[in-house]
């Protein structure tokens, strides 16, 4: 049978797994589809660089135009990353009639929403299985597998990067510096890490999932975002007394038809199944109204496991192709977004106050809960090993996110508290 | 737009949940699928019944064929169970071009392959991811999300009954026979619970998953079973000292094309993610040569959660009903089927022996051992509380089937063992 030529914009981790899975597995793949798949054309930064994997020579070129305008090229594999040049060829290719599959969460959660009108307006498809959490199908879960049903919350850690450093903190009880220049060593960071570590790798990735689970158009300036780096080994232990993991953790959720989306350090009860999730992996907990409590558990980044979503892509779309039903079941977010205000985002919290250590402080701090409507699940007063002050640990029942603003603003101005040493969300 | 039609075969469980999907997320459901979807006909065993799901009385029939012969019918829906008669129904219906969906595992378990090759005929779907892990939509996750990978392992815990008892007796250090009764009592085992605790149900449902993950025909008969009736108290507790959790696991490996399926109580490492799998919950544990380790959770079983899986059937059905495509997807497996030979199955061991307490034993067994090529990772001697007679404990490491039933059957004839306690597969 006639083969079905695929383009490749990039040869670095991911276009290397590429290479290996297509070529390694054609047989199997070839079964599936009802053709051989051949890898027609690779567009790379330097046609001379020497590879891991073999390519011909004659189908490298360093223009990605040459890949993009190849009318023998039906789909294009992109997975060389970067944005607004990225989305030129994304367009192009999209104009001339190719399919697209591509591992690029910056351009899906920046562009989502353009590039899949114009995938819709040319028939075309669009798959990005491996934008979120690498080697997890999560996408697939979200469309196909959850299509009955009504996804009410998405917590998910994203970003293995600040995973590893977390789990390294919990389990050895190491420094927020000392674990990231390890993970930069291991080359789990980069060496400006600071995509990952802020919570803007996890907030992109969130905005996908946001947007898939709720059928809304998520963007990623809805997205609150808070990182690890203030995260101190103490946050830590008093997390780990108290009964939890310290998670950057993806939530969005919904009331009704109201949404929120934020990626913040989270403080999750360690029988929650997400509590458990350790190192480089990821997993996205999944709760639907009908079905209930679900988790996705993998790989979030590599070589392998990323590209073996991007080939997954690859046959979904051929298989498309043979059946002449491209661009026809493309998901186009279609309810009107509503984001909820700060006094309908509820969550609980735990606040580490350093305070005078003397009679009536407790009451002055619990005064002020009280007067902004925030009930209290546990409050203790300890004195610090360290120095002369005491330190109060609070655990609210869920609050709503403008009532603690307001209760830390009037925090700040109150004379017994030195300090306010930190503030955290608490789940499970 | 003119709606869709379907038929629902049973109004159990099952059948009321997917009557309140149907109805409750009729506008989401209908956004997805171009048009509204009707619930025609419903087959029962009593029309007269009061149902805690309000039904027109005028749609329900006592007899299937009303349902399969209604001409206006485009999807039969089959949640009553039963194996024979049910699958004449289903043939019957597939020959009239209707689509199936089904939650129903023993069926295809047991007659899959001949319900997939009348529906290639007919060009129809048959779908049927509720009929394993309930919620969790592993079948699409096999078929799709790993369309690309080479599925080397699959571990689950695919009964929820079965899970809710052992992680009973491992949490309250209860005897199965009272957690057996306390689980019947709360609806979660059945009067005759042979089924659920001899492994045939987990048998069934890793014949499918044995089937889709290596693409050959894997038949009930080829998978080995034993089920949790003769774990002892004890048992878990050794599992416990020695850092194991007991699940009984459903385990479908190969090596290169060569497979073998298998349910057993097994004890597992606690740090693998599917030993904090607890309760009635279930999950799916897969290992592909490429992406490597996931798992997937969440509820196995209930009103809401299969429904969730069967209504997500019933949209993949319609969506593809209106592209003119169904039936062109299935998957037919594709590979000769080769068993591994008990040569060729390797598993670690946990082996509990009764021994007299007395000088030169442990000389003995270990002889045995090296006399078979079974080497260990650990033996422990101790003395028994309860009498005068010694334990030993041994952990092995890979060993073949064939060589621990040898070391087994000569155990039984050596005079220093009184009694072969427990033997258990061992894995993570």
């Amino acid at each position: 049978m006639k083969p079905v030529k695929v383009g490749l914009l990039g040869l670095g981790t991911v276009g290397t797994g590429v290479v290996r899975i297509v070529e390694g597995h054609q047989e199997d793949l070839s079964s599936q589809v009802g053709s051989p798949i051949v890898i027609e054309k690779i567009a790379v930064k330097n046609t001379e660089k020497d590879r891991s994997v073999t390519v011909e020579s004659s189908k490298l070129t360093d223009d990605p135009w040459d890949v993009i305008r190849d009318p023998e090229i039906d789909v294009i594999v992109e997975v060389m990353g970067g944005i607004e040049q990225t989305k030129s060829y994304i367009l192009e290719a999209l104009d001339r009639g190719k399919h697209i599959v591509t591992a690029n969460k910056d351009l899906m959660a920046l562009h989502g929403a353009e590039i899949m009108a114009k995938a819709q307006e040319k028939q075309c498809d669009v798959f990005y299985e491996a934008s979120v959490a690498g080697g997890i199908p999560i996408i697939r879960t979200l469309i196909e597998g959850f299509s009955s049903d009504r996804i009410m919350k998405i917590m998910g850690i994203v970003n293995g990067t600040t995973n590893f450093i977390l789990t390294k903190m919990s389990q050895e009880g190491a420094s927020y510096e000392d674990v990231l220049a390890e993970a930069q060593q291991l080359g789990y960071a980069e060496a400006d890490p600071t995509s990952d570590v802020e919570g803007l790798d996890a907030a992109r990735k969130m905005a996908i999932l946001g947007t898939l689970g709720f059928r809304t158009n998520v963007e990623l300036k809805d997205v609150s975002v808070k990182g690890i780096s203030q995260v101190s080994k103490e946050d830590i232990l008093y997390a780990k007394r108290l009964g939890y993991e310290m998670k950057l953790l993806g939530i969005a959720d919904r009331e009704d038809e109201q949404v929120s989306i934020s990626v913040q350090p989270t403080m999750v009860r360690t029988s929650h199944p997400i509590a458990a999730v350790n190192g480089v992996y990821n997993a996205v907990y999944v709760y639907g109204e009908a079905v209930g409590e679900t988790m996705f558990y993998g790989p979030g980044a590599g070589e392998m496991p990323t590209a073996t979503s991007v080939v997954a892509d690859l046959v979904a779309v051929i298989k498309n192709l043979k059946l002449g039903v491209n661009g026809l079941k493309a998901i186009v977010p279609y309810k009107a977004k509503k984001l909820k205000s700060d006094e309908q985002i509820m969550f609980k919290n735990f606040i580490l106050l350093q305070v005078d250590d003397k009679a009536g402080v407790l009451a002055k701090i619990t005064q002020v809960l009280a007067e902004f409507d925030v009930s209290l699940e546990s409050v203790v007063q300890q004195p610090n090993d360290q120095n002369p002050d005491a330190e109060i640990i609070i655990v609210t029942h869920n609050a709503s996110k403008a009532s603690i603003d307001k209760v830390l603003n009037h925090f700040e101005s109150l004379d017994v508290i030195r300090r306010i040493k930190s503030v955290y969300r608490v789940e499970g």
